[in-house]
């Protein structure tokens, strides 16, 4: 795929004089509609070989757009915040919002690649990166992001010739590191890797474009050109709204479902739960200081019907740990910052560190509960969901951050009885809202909404506990002995 | 201070029972009421001696109250994007918004103290640490935050015991050890540093409570009946808007000022300019490419007049610079998340890492620019704003982070034809508002708050440039020969 990136291609003087300025106008007037419509971000990943001019490219578009409303970002070693968190975890810190430019000097794919090409890593943890990276970027395109990807290319003669000539001049000498002549060792390993990445990762809506590295004009202009025509069609382009269409969900066609495997009328009698309480939160302290975990993470979600007893089985657990390591995250309206980035950034942001645990009362799983059965968001948006939150745990996984996800089940009656309870009571905290009031008139759909996420997000390594709550003992005493074994079965 | 802490206060079982559901019951609803207003947080420092009991009181505070709404913060050593920015920083991280409660185990306080007793440090490090506290705290108050800071103390008999106590006990041994041994042996060294940091830090509006703490039902009650009274006293008796008053500003009885040692007929000729542009811009890439720098930072400002040619001067510095060492902060209106935090957090938030520079357009200085000009805040705000914006570029000065800050002038007669220029231009993107017009009319005024703002914030380590700038060449020029100048000096 590099071939038509090794003929030669050059751009003269006179056109390259004669075109730059009406380029730049045209991309500061770009930019300037992206940050008015402020409706989608520009990421821009300046990849490629060493000596390919990437730092180049990357402060020359500095240079024609207007800087302000960039932010760029080059590529350092995972610093210790990052370390402790799952790998796309910097990525997400460094998504640029709505309206703005994120230039990546160096991005996801480079780690991947170099890790492969020095054989630190197997061909599978290749593979396994380039999975990620679809998904990722089939999640920002999907958020709406204009993503474009270009790759300089110089062949194994023109890189020869770069890197002796960078070297041969006393004020770019520096720039030609030790590391780089090791990489050209390996150009050709580089060359078939890069190729495999590229190859897997051009879809569609953000292929990758590559460019030949020889002659700077030439690559100048290729990539200002085409990012001007990509941001001028989008922006163009672009509908109030866009409308994808997805296939619908199966429909159901009995009344089956998993809330029918659970007995509600479980309870536990209050000399029991008071002995057990205190056992698993006993158990569960020595658990959170066990020298494993201090390497480990937790993730809990806690959802439910209103007045299913969230916040009573969250103080039982936080009750049992040091509050140094846990923080609890209620998910209210997302601020405007959070507005400004992908659905699930307001989550990736809470990532817990090294030993340390985020309590989310409710939590990712708004999108495919309230917001499906509200119609708060598109059917598309709601739809991919699933699978964007599959990769959101799984990822947590695999960086040892165990997932654990309650849905607090009571009935209509119960649920009734405890809305009649609060309105007595004094505690203006607890006052019900209109809201509830009619929540509880979608009471169906709302059930088919559970259904649906526990078939589809359920999985081995983050699975769904469904916890009887008509009797708060019982189900606060689950949620503990479901946290406890999941800890003694990981450590 | 401590006498009164060493008497043996207890509280008997049955009182405890009795008061704990009322108490836990009341602070339940302010902190509801808090949340509900939103106007202002609450931060509570625990401090103390080892074995008293500081995990346990912040463990009850979290089960006492709804732990949704606080977020609890130990001690940790810092990290490195700490270690890489002023001392204050990583507090600055963790302040809670309005509407919530950080509550801090260990604190500001807490690095200063053990470093003095191990004489890690000398006594004018301790001075200079408790002097920081001070002024970080005033701005705490002066934002409205209610600060409550508890002091935990055993006599040294009593800690004796209690670390013995603990370590007698196979369910609590794991909790002592060596460096409490250690930090005991240093006892009455500890006791005197406390002593004095409590004595200079001891306000009227955040005093310290002293909380004898071998009694842990005393010691608890005295804490949550303290912290319900002090938030209730808030919550009941604030008005809408704190009204504070503070001296005016000394008036200017002539009208001699700095503008007049301006000569904006300076200018720089084409040639002259395109030869010096590129010499210093040659020498500024170097000059951030030297070793000393990768191990400090900076922080430039640029203010000015409207169309005084800021964008422009910051594009020729960007212009010299790899584009992944800075970042240009654009300052418009605060995001909710900024309004939800003291002033200055949106440009601490931005402090650059080791290496790096941050690039303000427009910056904390519109507090007593556009700010003060406007009336968009009170005065009071806007006069506390000039010893707080020392306060913040010496902690970057002490951090090693050089600030520069620019205004850019121009003459009334100059902004007037760039307007009109402006106008007569096709690119959208310099249309010029109302506001832009409406300011020309406040002429006087800006100037005035521009005198006062050198006049108060011009510091060695910090100084103002006002840069020419009727002559964009010339401002352009200075703007670069001083960061030059600057740097060339420092490193």
């Amino acid at each position: 795929m590099f071939e038509s990136a090794e003929l030669g291609h050059r751009e003269d003087k006179e056109t390259f004089v004669a075109e730059v300025p009406k380029l730049r106008e045209s991309l500061l007037d770009a930019q300037f509609d992206l940050a008015q419509v402020k409706r989608f971000p520009l990421i821009v990943l300046i990849g490629g070989v060493d000596g390919g001019g990437k730092s180049e490219i990357v402060n020359l578009l500095n240079a024609w757009m207007d800087p302000r409303h960039i932010q760029t970002h080059g590529l350092e070693e995972p610093n210790d915040e990052d370390r402790q968190r799952p790998h796309m975890w910097r990525w997400w810190r460094q998504l640029p919002p709505k309206g703005t430019t994120g230039l990546f000097n160096g991005s996801w794919y480079t780690f991947p690649i170099l890790q492969r090409a020095h054989r630190k890593t197997k061909e599978v943890h290749l593979e396994q990166s380039l999975s990620r990276i679809q998904r990722f970027e089939r999640m920002l395109l999907d958020e709406g992001a204009l993503l474009i990807k270009f790759w300089m290319h110089l062949s194994k003669d023109a890189q020869k010739k770069r890197l002796k000539k960078l070297e041969a001049d006393p004020l770019t000498r520096w720039r030609v590191t030790d590391q780089d002549w090791e990489h050209f060792e390996m150009y050709d390993r580089f060359r078939k890797i890069s190729e495999r990445s590229l190859q897997v990762t051009s879809t569609a809506d953000a292929p990758w474009t590559i460019v030949e590295a020889t002659d700077f004009r030439y690559q100048a202009l290729t990539v200002g050109r085409h990012l001007l025509e990509a941001m001028r069609k989008r922006l163009d382009g672009l509908p109030e709204q866009l409308t994808i269409l997805v296939p619908p969900l199966p429909p159901r066609l009995d009344s089956v479902n998993v809330f029918q495997t659970l007995d509600l009328t479980q309870h536990t009698a209050k000399p029991d739960y008071e002995v057990e309480l205190e056992r698993l939160q006993g158990r569960l302290n020595l658990l959170t200081r066990h020298k494993t975990f201090k390497k480990r993470s937790m993730v809990i979600a806690f959802e439910g019907s209103d007045a299913a007893g969230k916040g009573g089985a969250i103080r039982r657990v936080t009750g049992a740990l040091d509050a140094r390591i846990y923080r609890i995250i209620p998910i209210a309206a997302p601020t405007d910052e959070e507005k400004a980035q992908p659905y699930l950034w307001r989550f990736w942001r809470h990532m817990p560190g090294a030993g340390r645990m985020a309590i989310f009362d409710r939590s990712w799983y708004g999108r495919v509960l309230v917001e499906r059965v509200e119609g708060y968001c598109a059917e598309a948006d709601w739809i991919r969901a699933y699978s964007e939150i599959n990769d959101f745990e799984e990822q947590m996984n695999r960086n040892g951050t165990l997932v654990c996800k309650f849905w607090l089940s009571i009935s209509p009656e119960e649920q009734l009885k405890r809305f009649e309870a609060r309105k007595e009571t004094a505690y203006k905290r607890f006052k019900i809202t209109e809201d509830d009031w009619r929540n509880r008139e979608k009471w169906d759909a709302y059930e088919q909404a559970v259904c649906d996420m526990v078939d589809r997000t359920s999985t081995a390594s983050a699975p769904w506990t469904l916890v009887e709550s008509e009797d708060k003992n019982f189900g606060r005493i689950k949620v503990l002995k479901t946290l406890v074994d999941r800890l003694e079965r990981e450590l």
